[in-house]
Formats: structure tokens, sequence, C-alpha cells
């Protein structure tokens, strides 16, 4: 933890320096990515904490670190002994950075930050907040990177092309989309800094972010040109081949500074304030028209191409889980296994299906106490061995050719407590209740979440984060704009109506911090139910696959129509896995699947 | 339906007369009431639609009426063999008044409205659409009145104070309240034209609209005076000595336009845009700070003083609720009973009750088909014979000093298919399901609403309608912000988060042309429940006692959990309502308040 200490010392010195008085270190790339590779882990590197969301602001005085309620508890154990304080954000009381940037900038003072690792909004805000204290921002300097001996280098993976019996649709027809939309808002010039949104919109993907299969790189687009700003390293003739023959033009990843400059004023550029960097949005002369990517919508919808073979690929990972959950429930106190053990088994589950590329995210395997962290990740260093009692939360999923996967199971590893039953119990009815509705098309995830929330509730109990997320299709695990949450959130933008073709997870949980864990998560397809005087309804499909454990259900603690839902749940799983699986397994997936009464 | 034609024609020559090629004709009066006195009723004067909301568009090829799905059926029944065509709001391809507007002023065409019942948002709107069409909008005319014969007399009721002991806080206090908002907003004064908003902050009511106990006038409040514009003749010595206690300066009701015209250019005037209307409003020189009326919120949420008497007056109106629902049940078949005398029946049981002041609204008493239409009043045209069978709808209410009610039952006359017992189930299980809700605060009405919604959604049913609305104390029985409503209402003024004091009707129902209808309404106070690591959570308190139709419940149709909560509802009437009947009904209560298996 000294090392942190040593940072932050020599991060204020560089303050000192170039007369800044306040740095913000957020969590991102230059594209607002949600993971990012270990170049951009500036703020992991200068408070210790590891989780995926975070900011830092570092002063003369303080040292402070906020975060969400997934990382609570996680946050709390890796700051300790440090001199970075915590901040519990949406607790009451708790200053937003925002917030505690305007209380705590001196009068005249200057705030810090590396303009392209702020996005635009972000930066304006910042901008704001410092002006009103006559004070000044700093945008142009990367403090951390002058600091950062042995930085990791920066990403530059080979990239592939996604065939269209994958994507269902060619990159042609979607820049016509993209094109009549930009029509529609009078705008000239679409530039597009999202990594997923261009590796959809192109047809291309990388790993250029560790399970995130994207590409490094900028795109602007107009009604003649597409310009596609990537590190001229990572090309091949093959993928410089396919940039021709669907007249995408290439320039330097860098470029793109230069290229939002040479926009002539009286041009109008349509983009994401939420993320595009500030940088690029400050180099721009010409005026803007703010508004989500209307990629983000468009890959949202997933084709009838994308759905069939999302539901394929569900099947597989379907087929993976219930071996290694076969494997577990018939060797657990037999032989040693632990959570890192068994995630690698898993992943091994997995790395045996067809168009397997990687995992969709780095598995959750955790036991105990461990599961009450949300976003738990074990390490050498914590690794437990399992016992023949209590809970193993799983949350895993892979990355296919054919589509992307996100499950979360609790195992039963032996003797539960009737509370522990209870929970999980509990927590089945609100993924079931949420899974099982008919609603008026028009409904957003705010109006449905409550159905996933409420049996918790009634007990005084509650998940600190969404119910669930839209899911990207061989992307990113976590897309937007659908999403089930119960908060209002003001940005319209992450509160969509549920339109079919959507895919969305449902996730429910208990985190009970020092006890256990418990997170049953499937994801559900948005589809048209019937239409009639009333409007037109819709409902969900379930796309995952895998056996809810029954030795944590308490039957009597379920409605007659929760069980039935549960039933019908089980008995499409059986029929889905079974067929490829051998006797041992289907003899066991049959018991697992059982009619409960 | 000749007259309708004839004044249509009649209107169309003094539009001419005025080179007004178009002419909105909205249901207002001169403060966005939501009923309106007679003297107001120019729209319905004009179509002859009597429903309490729609708007009428006329020009010289078209009239149009846009209503919402509450009054499909009874505008069409009204309209027919009328030239007046029906817009059903909200319906698929159905342009809204402004979209009609756009596409319909004819380029550089005039649109024409009475600027004192169009609010200042809608009248801005209105300017802009026609400036679009390089039009005018001319708002100075109410051509309604010029044509209008023996149009009724504006209305000049007397006034009351309420005490003490009823409001549970001064008009000092309240003002002070207001006060400090306007501080914090900024604002110099605080134009106030809302009647409701207006009674409940000088503790006064009148008899301006029937059913709502308000006095037609404006306010003005600045940090050092608070004007009340009221008509000297409905003042009497006790309201004048009254106002001068309370530091409240009297000018005349038509002085508005004048004192508005006389705040001088560099003061801040913070008012409603929704509700002001749109003649105050281009009478200001000032510059406006826009928001919702400081105390529509102060009057949502209700003080203990308040809910405590509003307890006290639904237990009289259990009362006489339990005496009608008694007498109907055991009367049916044997004595002729219509949806009139029934209405009358209850009437008279509320009119003995303490401190009973009016009914809070026209009683709905909708027989069979009848019900079908949600908002139906049966007059001595349309009312029917009550035979003993089917379902009679009933929502209705009083006003008392110490509170005002809104309740519905739907009662069994005699023999119900099984149709209309599971709806029944079904509407009482929505009922139910929201009133049990626990839920953190933060949650608004939006979030709940499926709550009681989705039983009937798994039927492909639903109610054109929101769930509830907030109701007032003795006051109009509908108030906003708080609402149960699924759509999401970009006037985020209409979707508050749900705050302890606050009381909201939950009344789900099923509408089937033609056929029948069913409702069950009850009012929930929210009220603060535990609070822990999660937050705080949040319950209701039903405050409606009378039994809900057992001889309408299929037991079978519900789950335990609904079935112990109906059961202890009924027991928590019984206790309240028994002691104030006699024997016989007393014996009849323990019966329909039964535990049900």
């Amino acid at each position: 933890m000294s090392g942190i200490s040593g940072r932050i010392e020599e991060l204020r010195r560089e303050m000192k320096a170039c007369g800044i008085d306040m740095y913000i270190i957020p969590t991102s790339d230059f594209h607002e990515s949600e993971y990012v590779g270990e170049y951009f882990k500036a703020r992991s590197y200068m408070t210790g904490f590891t989780g995926s969301a975070g900011t830092a602001v570092i002063t003369q005085e303080e040292a402070g670190l906020w975060t969400d309620g997934r990382y609570f508890i996680q946050a709390e154990r890796e700051l300790f002994g440090s001199p970075v304080t915590l901040y519990r954000m949406g607790e009451e009381g708790v200053p937003t950075v925002k917030e505690y940037v305007g209380e705590n900038l001196k009068e005249g003072g200057c705030l810090g930050f590396d303009g392209r690792v702020i996005n635009a909004g972000a930066g304006e805000e910042y901008a704001r907040i410092a002006a009103e204290k006559g004070g000044s921002i700093a945008a142009g300097e990367d403090l951390v990177g002058r600091i950062w001996n042995e930085r990791p280098p920066f990403p530059e993976n080979p990239i592939f092309i996604l065939e269209e019996k994958y994507t269902g649709e060619r990159t042609a027809g979607k820049l016509h989309r993209v094109r009549k939309k930009m029509k529609e808002k009078g705008a000239d010039v679409h530039i597009l800094t999202s990594l997923y949104d261009i590796a959809w919109l192109f047809n291309i993907r990388g790993r250029d972010i560790v399970h995130v299969p994207v590409v490094m790189s900028f795109a602007a687009i107009t009604q003649k040109e597409s310009i596609w700003f990537v590190r001229h390293k990572v090309l091949n003739p093959e993928i410089c081949r396919y940039c021709t023959e669907n007249e995408i033009s290439i320039r330097d990843y860098e470029d793109i500074y230069d290229y939002a400059r040479s926009i002539s004023k009286d041009k109008k550029v349509l983009l994401d304030k939420g993320i595009v960097n500030y940088r690029i949005y400050n180099s721009l002369k010409a005026e803007t028209i703010e508004g989500p990517n209307p990629t983000q919508m468009m890959k949202a919808v997933k084709n009838e191409t994308e759905l069939s073979n999302i539901r394929n690929a569900h099947v597989k990972d379907g087929v993976a889980f219930t071996k290694f959950m076969y494997w577990l429930k018939t060797h657990i106190g037999k032989e040693e296994i632990t959570e890192v053990s068994a995630a690698r088994y898993l992943e091994n589950c997995r790395r045996e299906q067809e168009l397997f590329a990687d995992l969709s995210f780095d598995t959750i395997s955790a036991y105990g106490e461990h599961a009450a962290m949300m976003h738990y990740s074990a390490t050498p260093e914590t690794d437990v061995l399992l016992k023949p009692e209590g809970f193993l939360l799983v949350d895993s999923g892979g990355h296919y050719l054919d589509g992307s996967t996100d499950i979360t199971r609790t195992l039963a590893l032996g003797a539960l407590t009737r509370e522990q039953k209870l929970y999980f119990t509990t927590v089945c009815r609100g993924n079931l209740n949420l899974a099982s509705a008919k609603f008026l098309h028009g409904c957003r995830g705010t109006n449905l979440d409550i159905l996933a929330r409420e049996p918790l509730w009634m007990m005084g109990l509650d998940y600190r984060c969404g119910t669930g997320h839209g899911i990207g299709y061989f992307l990113n695990v976590h897309e937007g704009p659908n999403a089930f949450r119960w908060r209002h959130v003001s940005d319209g933008n992450s509160d969509c109506v549920l339109e079919e073709g959507m895919v969305t997870t449902d996730e429910p949980g208990i985190y009970l911090e020092g006890n256990y864990g418990i997170r049953t998560e499937n994801e559900l397809v948005c589809r048209k139910a019937e239409k009639n005087e009333y409007g037109q309804f819709m409902e969900f499909e379930i796309i995952t696959y895998a056996p809810i454990d029954l030795d944590a259900i308490l039957p009597e603690e379920m409605t007659a129509a929760e069980r039935g839902f549960l039933n019908a749940y089980h008995k499409m799983v059986y029929e889905k896995i079974s067929p490829f699986l051998d006797e041992a397994e289907r003899m066991w997936l049959k018991e697992y699947t059982r009619e409960i009464l």
C-alpha cells in the first residue's frame, strides 16, 4: 500500500509543477468504454482499487475514490491502509464527484484531467464548475502517464471480419440506415467513438479490451464518406480489401483530432456528448447536434439472424454450464475444488463448444461470503476451497461467433439453512416474475423492474444495482439503451421503451455482507405477444438454458403460478440441453429439472 | 343535434368576421381547473359532448373533438348525428390537437382562441406552430361568448374560512413556506392561479365549481405582500377581517392582468406555465421562472392533522357506503331501484354523516353496459332499472370538512357469469397487489403502476387510464403531483417521488364495451416503513373502509397471500365500521367481511 502513497505524492508534485490544484482520474479509455485495457487503468494504478467502475480525485490534501454499491465491499478491502478515502456513491450524505469538485476546488483554482478520458458532457460540466469558482481547467495533460513507469503498451491487436451469416446485415445496409438517421437530424457529419458501435457498424471485431472484442478506433460518417481512424499497424491486406469493398477509407487513429478541427464551421456534427471525448469535442469549430449514436438503438434491436444465432449460442453455453454443474454437484466434497479451479473447469466446458471465441467477462466464482461482493473476482490470493455446504455463486458467460452469453447460477454445494433456501427461493420468484411478465408496448425497464424486486422489498431487502442490462452480440456484455432498473435516470437514453428483439438480462440477487450472496440470471428476448384493442402486448422469451438449483428451492414459498412457470422453464431446459449430454449427465439433468409441486 | 350545427355555423361566421381560420375551444376556465363551472362550458356548448375532458377545433371545413380513452364511448354517443368528428386521443394514427393544427392551419393562416382559457405553455406552442406556417394567433377574442345566448352567469358564490382544526396549518405558516421556496428559486413575485392552491394557501373554500369547493380568484405573493384578486361581491365582513388579520390585501378579480403588466421589468416572476393563462403571461414584462407552484407539493403531502381528519372522514364515508350496500344487496329485486335512485340513496347516507359538505363529484351509478363507460353519469334519459343480476358499478365520494373521499365498488346484484367473477377477482388482485406493496423511497407511481395492472395484462386486458390519482383535502378530488400510471410523461411534475403523507387512489378496472364494467377503488396513504442499510422503505395504509363484494370473488383464482391480504382488509373494515351500524347491518357486514379460504 505504500506504493499507492508514493504514486499519489509523485502525482501531487506533477500537479504542483503544472499549477493544477485538483486532478480527476476516471475509469475510462479515450472511448468511454466500460472495461478498459491495461494501458488505461490509471485510476487503478493510482488508488489500488481494481473494480471496473470508479473515479479518483486528488488534491494536495486528499485522495478520494468514488465507486458504486456493487463495489463498496471490494473497495473497502482494497483501499484499506491506503491514504485514499472511499466515497460510497448513492449513499445518503455522500457528495457526487461533481459536488465534491464544486465544494473543494479553491477559488481561482485549476482543475485538471486528461481531456481524452473525460467525455464532452462531463468536460463541459467541469469547466462550468471551475468557472463558477473563478478558476480554470487544464485538459491537455496526462499526469498519470508522466509518472507511470512500465505502463502497459497501447492495445494493438489483430482485427477480423464478422461474416454476414453471423451479423445478419452487411455494413452497406447499416451505413445506409445511419445516413438516413443523420438526414432526419440534419447532420452533415457523424463522429462515432464508441468502440462497440464501430465494431457493429463495420462488422469487424478485435481484441483490444480483455473479453470485449473491439478495435481501438474512431469513425466519421458523412453522406459520401466513411472514415475509420485506426492504427495502421493492426491492418492486414484482407482488412484493407474489405474496407475498399465497403468504401471505408482509413486514416490513422490519432488523426481524429485534426479531422475534427478540419470540419468546416458551417457543418453540423452529430455526436453523443456522453461518449465522444472532450478533446475531440473541443477541437470542433462546427456546430454539434447532441444525441445518442443512431447505432446504439440499431444494435440493441437484434435482427432475426442474430436472434437465431444467439439462441444457438445459448444452447451451447447451457450445455457447458450444465456439464459444469453436474460435475460440481457430483464431485464436491470428493475432490479438492476451489473457486478458481471451478471457474477453470467451467471455462474448459465452454471452450469445447463450437464457435467459442472467448469468455464474455472474467468469471465470478464466489464461495460463501465472497459472493456478497457483487463483482468479486477470485485471485490466487483470495481463492478458497469449496466445502460441501453453502452457496457457490457463478456469474459467467462466453463470446461465440454466434452470440455472447451472460448467466448466473447460485449452486447449493451441500447443507443450507432455511434462511438460505428462503432467500434463494425469493430471488428465483423475482427472476420468474419479471420473465413471465406481459405488458403493453411502450413500457420501459423502469415500469417492469419492480416485478423482480418486490419479493425482496417485501422482506426489507434489496440489491444495490439494476435488475438487468442489455447485452451485445459478440460485443460488450453490457449494452444500452435497454435495461431493467427502478431509479429514474434523467438521461432518457438509458430508459428506453422495450422493443421487440432487445435482449436484456434478468438478475435479481441478495448480498449479505460477510455471509453469502445469491443471484439468478437469465437473458430475456423481448417479443411481440397479441395485439388487440388495448394495443400491442409484449412478452419475454427466456434464452438461458440451465437448471435453477432445486436443492435450494422451498416450493411452499412459491405460488402455484410461480411453481408452474419454474416447471415449464425446467422442461424447456431439459429439452434443449439433454440431447448434448452423456447418459449420466442426462439422468442427473432429468432430476434437476423435475417438476416441483 | 341541429342545434350544434347551427352554433358551429354561427361561430364560423364570427371567425370569418375576425379573420380567424381555425378556432380552438378547450375545456378550461381561466385557471386550468379540471372541472369547470357552467359559464365555462364552451366546448360542450359548441359540440354537445359533455365529458369533463376534451378540446374542439373548428375550421370552415371541419369541426373536430379530441378526448381521451375514458370518454370514447360517451363521446361517440353524444356526437352521433352531429357534424363533429371524434379524434380518439392516444390511439394509433390519431393526430394530437397540436399535430392537427400544424397539419391543417393554412399557410399564413390565423389561429384563434380565448387567451384566458389556454395556458401560457400551450399558447406559446400554438404561437410557434402558427409562426411556422407564416401565420399568426388571435388570443383576444372569446368568440363562443359572442354567440352564446343565455350563457350561465359567472360564478360568484359565498366564501367560508376552513378552521385550523381542519387544515392543521395556518395561512401564515403556509405563506412562510412558499416565500422560502421563492427565495430558493430567486423569485420576487409568485403568480398563483390554480384555484385549489389558492384555497389551500389561504385556508378558504367556496363553491364556484360544482363539487369543487373553490373561489374564482387569482393570487400574487411577494416577500412582503399577498394579494388576492377576487370579486368584491363575494366578500363579507368576516372574510375581510380574516384577510386583514392574515395580511392578505384584496383586489378585484379582473385586476390580475393590470397587475401582471405593472410588475417591473427587473423582477423575476415564478409561475407554472401549464396553469397560468396565456393572457396573464402575455401581460408580463418581467422575466419568468418556470416551475410547478410550490403549493402543489405542499398540499399533496398531508400533515398529521389532515391525515387524522381524513381517516375519520373515511370511517363516516365507509359507514354511509356500507349502509347503502346493505340496503341495495338486501332490497334488490324486491323493490324498484334504478341507477339514479340508488345514487340518491347513497347520497342520503352520506348526508347523514357529520361535517358532510357536498358530494366530491357526480356519483357514477352505472349498471351493466353503462359501467363500460368509465365516467358514465346517469341522467333521467339513460337511467335504468337495476335487475337482480350482473354488476352495478358505483364510483362516488363525499366532501366533509375533515376530508374528501373517492371510493368505487362494483356490486353483484345477483347471478354472475364465471367470466364476470374471474374479472372481478383479477381487478381485486391488482388493487391489493398495489396496496400491499413495499418499496424503497425514491419510487414513483410509474415504478409501481404495473403491480395493479399486471394481473389484467396477463389476460391481454387493460384499462385506458392511470391506476390512481392524488386526492385533495376538501378540494378537487383529483390532485397532483402524485399518481399511479405507467406511461412516461415528460412533464416531470406529474411523475413525482411518492412521499410520506401523500394520498393516492388505487383503482384498476375492466371495461368491456356494450357489456359491463368493473372497478375497485381504495385510497392509499403513503407511509414510512422500516429504514435499514438498503434505505427508507415505504408502504401504504388503506383508508377506504367498505367491503369488496365477496359474492363476486373466486378465492381459487387468488394466491394465499392475496386472500390473506383481502381477509386482513375486511377484518379492518369490520372493526372500523361495525360500531356505527344497527344490528341487522352489523350481521350482514360480518358475513360480507368474512375470511375466505
